[in-house]
């Protein structure tokens, strides 16, 4: 019985630090940085413990996450998506000026970027850094490396109030690609087209970041390609990149779920179906169903925005009304954006932290 | 071009209270309560405007929201799924005690759950009513009307504490249904054996609540057997709410989508593809893709947690990094879960009120 009103999102504080402990251990071998991406939490308290564990900086997916993690301490951001409206250029150069000493990167894919955020940041005097998200193979943002991207880095080189930094070369349409062994030469394949530009335009690699791959290809990094990886969602391993990690893994990293979700059996109106509490407000669906915790033969299926109901195989279980179910979330990503607070339990599930998820709802 | 940052949520407040107005029109002439289901909208101002109009009271998914209602004034609350804890349990007797004049019920399907709130209750001096819930076809809570359910009855008219006031019969697994005729005579199918249950055992209807219906159902109330009809998205009207009503629809209740999320165009790699900074943690997924308004070969495809990809047919299509874009939610409910704020708009796309979303959150 964990002591928490339900639904509840709980983290294993022994299996989070032995993730983030092992990937730290990855990059350091490799000899490359480890910027996690922290859409995956949202939370400065964990963000910090990275930091001190050895992670170069961080990344986020919003400027208003940005704002959070500079107010809670980081000292190194990288925003991931390109920003479009003079509202959030005004308030980029404004974080910028408010922390002089934040080191702080913007991702941009266009002139039009370029063009506002020197003009912005001229306004107020200070120099924003920016990274240029490069085409990977996801088609989503990202220019083809070409001769329109040579001038797009002529084009910043050639203004004042912006510094070219590096590129962003993120295969996301291969996080999640069932067989490990294709995912990884996919995600080294992505990678051509980008090294060959770099050859042909003569670009010295070792003076600027080259930031990309995720949990589910960060292996690729071995080709040493990358000057630092993006890995977020590996300190909690939601349902879906477990099951695709890499089978009997010599390296050692066999990260753990580490977060879930606690639920209340609130009805149970036939003998082979209860329903519990969470339903798709408290666990997203985008990656499919979320699994049982250390239940077997019991399967969540949705119930709705507020129901999740569990089919049990065994009609014998002894599982009751009033009972306490653990779910592991299919997506960690969504699931965790549903909540303001989480708590850290000891191994004998004592609740040691309550932790505000400040940036919860940050999609500005 | 609306002053706001994106992705923000916005509801055209015209059709908004045009849609409250008809449905409300519509249950007036079949001499009928409505009981709106907050749980789409979440918000007081928007439950107190319902109540205004005419509504007999509110239905809530959660105790949480059950709070926040009475807070704010709501005078007459169903929740209209069941808790199965002490703090739960406490929680319910001390809404009932902090609002004396709070006309509040809870819907249980279990002995389990009798027992609990008579005990709780009987502590705290208070008289909590109970509303049963009867399978109607969704197999999720809820009992089969048999012996069984008799008993539940006989149960709670036995207990001191605990008051029985009627019958929940929702049939949430027929308001997607696509075709409208078979939805609408599987809704009034469904509730055969319900009525069979009445007349076995000599149960006066007119006495109690039978509280059901959604916004894909209410038409089924046409056969006079629910005293109270639930629906709740009609208040914004969803893609696939919208996608199913009634084809020319005689009775003139076409009801509008009232409730839009504003984006912003934040890259253009290629001159079919756009990127716009509205992804999964803005716009739900569960119900299928989101439309994009007003904008004719334009569709909007998943681009991950905070990315969405609007793939052009018409390349020549005037639409640039910067512009705005607004999109109609798939599914109200989960869309709206993931904002604190929206706004309501004039015809003339003016910002006339900013509302929190003091629900928004509320799975406890």
């Amino acid at each position: 019985m964990i002591e928490l009103d339900t639904p509840a999102l709980i983290i294993r504080k022994s299996i989070m630090k032995d993730n983030l402990m092992k990937m730290q251990k990855y990059a350091d071998s490799k000899n490359i940085n480890l910027r996690p991406h922290t859409k995956a939490h949202k939370t400065p308290y964990l963000a910090n413990m990275q930091i001190e564990l050895g992670a170069s900086g961080i990344c986020v997916s919003k400027l208003s996450e940005a704002e959070i993690m500079a107010e809670h301490g980081i000292k190194d951001i990288l925003i991931t998506t390109p920003i479009a409206s003079s509202v959030k250029f005004k308030r980029l150069v404004e974080l910028q000026k408010n922390f002089p000493s934040l080191v702080l990167y913007q991702v941009v894919d266009s002139a039009y970027h370029v063009e506002q955020i020197d003009s912005f940041s001229k306004d107020k005097s200070v120099i924003i850094n920016l990274v240029v998200e490069v085409e990977a193979g996801q088609k989503r943002c990202g220019l083809i490396p070409d001769e329109n991207l040579k001038n797009l880095i002529d084009l910043i080189n050639q203004k004042e109030h912006v510094n070219f930094c590096g590129i962003q070369a993120y295969s996301g349409h291969l996080q999640l690609v069932q067989n490990y062994e294709s995912r990884l030469s996919e995600a080294a394949q992505a990678l051509n087209p980008i090294k060959r530009f770099f050859k042909d335009y003569k670009i010295e690699k070792n003076e600027i970041i080259i930031s990309g791959a995720g949990t589910g290809t960060f292996y690729a990094s071995d080709n040493s390609f990358f000057s630092e990886i993006q890995c977020g969602s590996y300190i909690f391993m939601d349902k879906a990149y477990k099951e695709i990690m890499k089978p009997n893994d010599s390296d050692n990293i066999n990260f753990g779920n580490s977060l879930m979700v606690l639920s209340t059996v609130i009805s149970k109106p036939a003998h082979n179906r209860l329903v519990i509490d969470a339903g798709m407000k408290s666990l997203s669906i985008d990656h499919g169903m979320p699994s049982v915790f250390d239940l077997k033969g019991v399967t969540y299926r949705c119930g709705g925005d507020e129901h999740g109901i569990l089919d049990i195989e065994d009609e014998s279980m002894n599982l009751n009304i009033g009972d306490q179910v653990l779910l592991i979330p299919s997506h960690c990503d969504t699931t965790l954006n549903n909540f303001d607070d989480m708590y850290l339990l000891d191994d004998n599930d004592k609740i040691v932290k309550s932790l505000k998820i400040s940036g919860r709802g940050c999609s500005q």
